[in-house]
Formats: C-alpha cells, sequence, structure tokens
C-alpha cells in the first residue's frame, strides 16, 4: 500500500518541527521535492538542510520542478484546476518512478501547517488514494508564530477572529460584528486601505527564520513604517513572506 | 532575571510536542503545575506523563490549586478579571515560595495554542515582567488536530474563514460573506441551530487523544448523530471537549 504523508513543518524554524513530523520524514520511504522559483531558494534549502539532518539522504529524495500556473485569462479558479492537476501528475511520475511496486510511505514537506492556505491536501486528492492513505501531520502555522512572537493572543476573550487574505481585505473590507483579523497571502499593503480608528497591526515577516522581523503599532502611522520597512526587506533578501493581526476596539455588535 | 515560559503542548498527543517545547520544559527550573476540577484529572495525567518523560522531577514542579471562579452576577467580564487576578497571586505566591532569589526559568504548559482561547497570557501580563521576560512557544492547536484528523483544510482557495465559540454562534447567527466556521467552546451542541441548506459538519472530540472520535456528515442529520454520540461519550469519559468546522456553499457574497 501506498502511504502519503502531508507533513506540516513550520515556517523555517527547526525547533518547531513536532516529533510526529520528524518520525514522518525519518521514516518516509521517498520525499517529493519541489522546485520552485528562484528566489525562494532559501525555502528549498530550509527543506533540504531539514532533511539532512533527520538522515534522509538524496537516495530518498525525488526532485520535481513544479509546472507553471497559466496567468492570462481571468478564470483564477480553472487555471488553478489546471495546476493542481498538472503537479498532481509530476506527483504520480515521480512515484512511478521511484516506488514502481506502488508501496511505500512518500512525505511531502508542506510550509507551516496543511490546513491552511495551502494546496497540497487539493492535490493528493487527485491521485485516487483512499482516505486512510492520506495522512496529515500539523505543523506550526505563520499565524500562530506571529502571536508568539508578538506575545498576543489570536481572540479577544470568548470573541471570533476572521482570518483572511489581502484580496479578501481589499474587497469585502472590514466584516461587522468582528473585532480581530489575520491577514496572509498579501502582496499589496492592504492595511494601508483600512480607515477604522484606533485599530492596531501586528506585523511579521519571514517569521521564524533568521532574518524575521516584527513590528507593531497603531494604523495609520504604523501604516507607512510598515510598508517602507517592508520594500527595504524585499529588496534586501529578494522575497518576502509577511502575515498580520489587525484589532480594532470593541466589535460594533 | 525571571524568565517565563507559556509552552504550548498540543491536545495530548505527546507527539504533538515540538523541539522547542521540549527543550523549553526540560530546561526550566521550574514548572508551574495548576490543579483543576476534579473531572479533568486525565488532562492533568497529560501533563504530568509529559513532565516525567522529559525528565522534570517533583523537585522542580510546583503544583498550585486553581482558585474558583465567581458565578453569580451577570458581569462576566468582571468575573473573569478578578479570576485572573487571583490566578496570578497564586502564581506569584509558588514563585516567591521556590525562587525566591527571583530568578530562573518558569515553564508553564499551556493546552493546544497559547495563542488560541486561552488566558495564561492574560494572566502573566498581571506580573509586571518586561515583554522580553515572557515568552511564548506555539503548540498545535485543536483546530489544526480536528484538520489533520478529517484531512481537510481550514479554508475554501483564497476565501476565508472565521473562528468563534458556541456562544458567539447562537447570539449571532451564521455571519455574512463567511463560507467556514470553527467553533471551539461549544458546551450546548449550538450546531443543531444553524438551519441553512447543505452546511457540512466535521466535528471531532478528544482530539490527539486515545478516546480520539471524529464524525463527519451534513446538517441536520449529522447534528442528531454528533448529539447523541457527544451525550454517551461525555457520561462515559466524566468529560468531554469537541470542536467543529462548518462549511456551507458558496458564501453570498
Ligand atoms: C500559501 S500560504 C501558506 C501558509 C502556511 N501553510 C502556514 O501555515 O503558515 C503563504 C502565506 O503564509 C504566510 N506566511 C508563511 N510563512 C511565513 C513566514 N515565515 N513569515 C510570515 N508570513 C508567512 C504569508 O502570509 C504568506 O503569504
Ligand atoms: C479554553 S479553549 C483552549 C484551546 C486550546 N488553547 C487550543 O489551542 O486548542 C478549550 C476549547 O478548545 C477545544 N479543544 C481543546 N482541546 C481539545 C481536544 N483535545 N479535542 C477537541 N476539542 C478541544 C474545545 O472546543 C474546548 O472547548
Amino acid at each position: 500500500m501506498l502511504e502519503l504523508f502531508l507533513v506540516g513543518i513550520g515556517t523555517g524554524n527547526p525547533d518547531h518541527l513536532t516529533r510526529e513530523a520528524e518520525n514522518a520524514i525519518r521514516n518516509a520511504d521517498l520525499v517529493l521535492l519541489p522546485h520552485k522559483e528562484a528566489n525562494k531558494a532559501e525555502l528549498a534549502q530550509v527543506r533540504l538542510t531539514m532533511l539532512q539532518q533527520l538522515g534522509v539522504g538524496d537516495e530518498r529524495i525525488a526532485h520535481f520542478e513544479m509546472p507553471q500556473r497559466r496567468q492570462q485569462g481571468d478564470d483564477y479558479g480553472q487555471q488553478v484546476d489546471e495546476w493542481h492537476d498538472a503537479i498532481a501528475r509530476r506527483w504520480q511520475a515521480s512515484l512511478s518512478a521511484h516506488l514502481p511496486a506502488g508501496t511505500g510511505r512518500v512525505a511531502l514537506l508542506v510550509w507551516g501547517d496543511p490546513a491552511l492556505y495551502d494546496s497540497t491536501l487539493r492535490i493528493a486528492a487527485r491521485l485516487g488514494l483512499a482516505a486512510a492513505q492520506v495522512r496529515v501531520v500539523p505543523g506550526i502555522s505563520s499565524m500562530q508564530v506571529l502571536c508568539s512572537a508578538h506575545g498576543i493572543a489570536l481572540n479577544e476573550i470568548g470573541a471570533p477572529f476572521l482570518v483572511t487574505t489581502g484580496r479578501q481585505l481589499r474587497d469585502q473590507g472590514w466584516p461587522e460584528c468582528i473585532g480581530t483579523l489575520v491577514v496572509m497571502l498579501d502582496g499589496q499593503c492592504s492595511y494601508e486601505q483600512v480607515h477604522l480608528p484606533d485599530v492596531e497591526i501586528y506585523w511579521g515577516a519571514y517569521l521564524g527564520m533568521p532574518q524575521q522581523i516584527l513590528l507593531h503599532g497603531r494604523l495609520p502611522q504604523a501604516a507607512a513604517e510598515i510598508s517602507a520597512r517592508r520594500a527595504q526587506a524585499r529588496q534586501e533578501h529578494g522575497w518576502i513572506m509577511d502575515i498580520y493581526l489587525l484589532r480594532r476596539p470593541g466589535t460594533g455588535c
């Protein structure tokens, strides 16, 4: 039987690995390792170092090139679908090449937690495996590292919080009756478009990594500082990943 | 200098501990261990076993009784405030007794992740320590174990999700423009009051523990099954902790 482990590895801090994740990687017969855009070389390096430290030699690693997503057209959903299909085919090709008998434990290293804005589960669903053959190992997410680094809670006492994307924040605005937003996947500094009074922002980039940056303050002043620091860091490193939490007083409900 | 480590330990599965959490516990000069209601003896046992396995002997453990929260009156916020004050005083008393020089590394074991519906950070804020003296170690939360156990993602592609409580769901209903809710702290089966069409529920109790239960289906049929199973399990074990994810098709936005 083939078993596929989708292993959450945290966001770059090797000490955020759980024992379950360590064991899943150590005991894998094969690790599928995608290679993405060159500017994310540091992220690929995190994965390789992790594998080395866990004793996974190159003979157990199947490298594969990530296909490109078609970017023309306004059929975003369709583009993502085709892209996931294409990735699933690459996985399948790697599996056939390295595990021709169709049995063994295969691990995929997933950034952060596999449940949070990640497509690995959706790609895995295309392989036609039984539910019991796909095992998800939770990992520390960027949202959690953001909170721990700032020493804050996600929620106010008994109150809800919304996890969302930069695009959603721009398109929908701040939803009613919710005091806290966590915003991910925001390449466009969408916090700049929040014009409510007394909103606090807790921002973090490269969380869990040596170059981690944290900033915190009240909008709109903090927005200007964060955007400047963000642009500078992005230029310096060639890439950036950032996330933030916004909190407004009361909820209006 | 006194350093306080608030260590997320996951929800009962010792393999969910991260290396960072392990090290913080191993290296602690003192572990503050609360004792709560008798019916949560199993949760206290998880902590004690964890400490034993990490080589923390009884000489490094400061046991303390959790004070009771005043339950009369409708001043809930005030009750919680007083209760947190009282807990902070117990911590302080333990610290004075065990670390009279006022220096050392102190660990508190926090269920799941310290950022998620947990008051440890708020209690710690009452000790008058500098920010750098309080260190939060993220841990795998019940929300993550729920998703990994069911093999599902928190979010639909690019879509937001709301994390909330049973009380909020009952009082506010299902908020507009949000397709996914994660509901915690629900002693009252509030999913029974969701009357939208085609809602899927993914439910889990005792997640990460040997007695873990998972159920999944479409409301309202699934609600009846879950409520029955929940009542039965609660009676059998004397306590229950459960969490669920609700997903409706589309978002209406
Ligand atoms: C495709 S999502 C993957 C999230 C990941 N599964 C997790 O659990 O954090 C990528 C987004 O996660 C956030 N992110 C991931 N890693 C990060 C890091 N190290 N520092 C800051 N943000 C990060 C950013 O918002 C980024 O746009
Ligand atoms: C006070 S909150 C603490 C949450 C915790 N900090 C976390 O990260 O999961 C308690 C609520 O968390 C959820 N919970 C915690 N542990 C759980 C478990 N093992 N199984 C199911 N739900 C759990 C339940 O909804 C419960 O009412």
